[in-house]
């Protein structure tokens, strides 16, 4: 199951990656060539399929009978799959729904009711399936996810992540104290404990983490004593698994880990006294983190997950992204579903240009983020943060092909529409950069018309291709 | 032309609509009876298809014949049309190119070039048929459009909102100074000639204004000379026509009014001084206006359209709804299209939601805007703001069919998907609010099934109805 075999495929025409925070790179016609494993094993510029066939494919020893062709359409492009730096699978019916709240409150009053309700494997296959299906139609191929508590409920999602072929981090939920009773680990070493067996269950379905991989999961400081904390930094510390969890999202959650790890210099510090400030580790929103906690997260080299749609909607505050990219600090963007209320990464992009622009208008006006570097930060930054920036992320000879095809709607002479093409109208008279800006803001799941995960084709719409 | 004569409508099953502020009303087994001239006549609880064609037929006179029937399907709604009380339709095609400019950076490298382009009415033709279409599709019924200088272009949008059906208030843009030398009114004398012009040939094409009405439109103070506000605030005074214009957007441009107009206590007083602060007035943004503005407005009776999409994205500020509110001004919704990114009201409510947020994050909790609230500014309120709160925004005896009917995607046993039910994933177990919040935040044009203004069917999806 774990390799999902693929044959080798040839994509021609055009493609678009992020090559630095900065910068997009554009090429047109080129052909890129995956191998049978999902690597890009060649890329050739000014190249059609005459050319790849009958010069390519003799030097890399293909046949042409073996080899699936898929060619962009004029206006359209490859691009990188999203990566969802943080997302929780477990909430997804929630996606929404959110009221006035803010963290503390939302939590009872939402999650941790779904949350708990997943342990039922028929409800959990139900909402776990249409959540990777959904993330998939909007160019998520890989997700870092929160599950639940429950094993099974965690080991689930492992299965469906990866027959539907979604690349993905699998966390099972650690949280053993201030979370309701019939809802949290029942003892520091029972956490640890089931923490292992999904370890084990993922290690026995995907043995190379070829898609799938274990991450450490305690939830946040808040709902893991010490104790727990402790155990899971030395199973970190044995295993060497990436760790992700929340930091400093909400002043009422900042107070009570003050009240409650009095003896830890700051939330930043309870993670790190507990061997759970790594170059592993996944740090979720730091909307309010100090100038000193910033520079022991770029010490230690951990990273951090910006959610802005969840920071909006949830009241959290406006996470100041150029600050930390700045001080060196690899970002990438989260939806944090259903604390976001979208499942897409194009939309968390958008937030985070918006989001960027409130901190501008605080008075720093360099806080705006560009396209590039919203889109750089849903790609490639995404990929540095969950630990893959040599695979996944661009398009470069032996990294792999995670990619989605991007395609827009044509307005014709008369200014008709054409439903099934989505929501973005393309006049014919603008600018390539113009199209990807017009793509970023009003583009949606409708756009991506296919989406692939290590060369396997995991997502087509039928409407329009 | 005008009339766009339908036949008599009976719609069936549930109706959502906002009935104050903070309250929104559901009807289930409802039928509401539209007569010829869009107009509802009757609503009946507790009446289905039978008992409706039994009983109220006869009463109203009607034969079944003559009468078009509409039902819901389980979990739809008929849901009031979004008003969008400003909106360029000149700037459709840069929907989402806004880079990382301001206010008045962003006038002169997208837009005026954009606007002055349509004087070609073959290409105006192509514009504006798309913006309607497109407006239309994502349930905007309403539309107070800027247009452009050109009169003969912004006599065929008018043109082109009648024979689509939207009821639009169309304003040719006034601008003498300040402005492109090759796009612009000669003098304030043309101006005030030119907007007559557009008065005259809607006079004409819709001499009841039961669709179209002519707006008066100086754009803003900044591109506009004493003498052309003057001569506009004289032509309100003759016609009674409304009043269209921008207000404290941006830092610069508030900035520059000082400048322009020293001798006017502050931008408020510069449209009053010149006859064009009155009950009829739409002043788009009101962004960083003072209390004592505020105050002034509220004693006019104008009315404040409110763009949160646009605010964020080209970095204005976070207009201050509630306080706004408590004040007693009326305020509606606003796309801003291009300011703003996304020609749909839906995605301005969600960004007035979030805008409010980041309101609140600044101390004032009590800002954060509703999902009541919200949806009450994208009908009822945006009605009121449009001067057709009597006629418009909601579901009541006497008022006219301006109406969408909503729905959204189900999750079946499995958690399959069903791509043409579009974005939002209905479970089953959720409350009828909580289903209205989840098409508030992930919804989109694939939600609106089908649009009717004054009793006309305008729009319906081809891909699921």
């Amino acid at each position: 199951m774990a390799s999902h075999p693929v044959g080798k495929s040839l994509f021609l025409g055009s493609f678009v990656h992020c090559k630095s925070l900065d910068k997009i790179e554009t090429f047109h016609d080129t052909a890129v060539f995956v191998d049978e494993k999902g690597v890009i094993v060649a890329i050739e510029p000014q190249c059609d399929e005459k050319k790849a066939t009958e010069s390519l494919f003799p030097k890399l020893c293909w046949k042409s009978g073996d080899v699936t062709i898929r060619s962009t359409k004029p206006g359209q492009f490859f691009f990188p799959g999203f990566i969802d730096t943080h997302i929780h699978a477990s909430q997804f019916p929630n996606a929404g729904i959110f009221g006035k709240t803010t963290l503390l409150e939302w939590l009872n009053t939402y999650t941790f009711p779904m949350e708990r309700s997943l342990a039922d494997l028929s409800r959990a296959t139900r909402v776990y399936t249409r959540c990777i299906q959904r993330t998939l139609s909007h160019g998520t191929t890989t997700a870092s996810y929160y599950a639940t508590v429950s094993v099974p409920a965690t080991n689930l999602l492992a299965d469906l992540c990866l027959s539907h072929g979604q690349r993905a981090f699998i966390g099972r939920c650690c949280m053993d104290t201030l979370s309701p009773e019939d809802y949290r680990d029942e003892s520091p070493e029972s956490g640890v404990e089931d923490t292992r067996k999904t370890i084990a269950h993922i290690a026995e379905i995907d043995p190379g983490n070829q898609l799938i991989t274990p991450i450490i999961t305690p939830r946040f400081a808040p709902s893991c004593s010490s104790e727990l904390m402790s155990g899971l930094g030395a199973l970190h510390k044995e295993t060497n698994l990436p760790i992700q969890t929340h930091i400093s999202e909400n002043h009422n959650e900042i107070a009570m880990v003050k009240e409650l790890f009095p003896e830890h210099a700051h939330y930043t510090a309870v993670y790190d006294d507990h061997g759970l400030l790594t170059p592993k580790t996944i740090l979720a929103h730091a909307v309010h983190i100090s100038e000193e906690e910033a520079d022991l997260i770029k010490k230690r080299e951990a990273k951090i997950s910006h959610c802005p749609a969840s920071n909006s909607a949830i009241t959290s505050g406006a996470a100041r992204v150029r600050w930390m990219l700045n001080k060196g600090i690899e970002v990438g963007l989260g939806t944090d579903m259903s604390g976001g209320y979208s499942p897409s990464i194009l939309e968390a992009a958008r937030q985070a240009s918006l989001v960027s622009r409130h901190v501008a208008m605080t008075g720093d006006d360099a806080a705006k983020l560009s396209i590039e570097e919203i889109l750089y930060l849903a790609t490639k930054g995404g990929a540095k943060v969950v630990g893959l920036g040599d695979r996944i992320g661009g398009f470069e000879t032996g990294m792999e092909w995670d990619a989605q095809l991007i395609g827009m709607g044509s307005v014709d002479e008369v200014g008709g529409m054409k439903e099934e093409e989505g929501p973005v109208d393309i006049f014919g008279w603008e600018s390539w950069d113009n199209c990807i800006e017009k793509w970023v803001f009003n583009g949606d799941d409708r756009n991506t018309r296919a989406v692939w995960v290590k060369g396997r084709l995991v997502h087509e719409r039928n409407g329009c291709k």
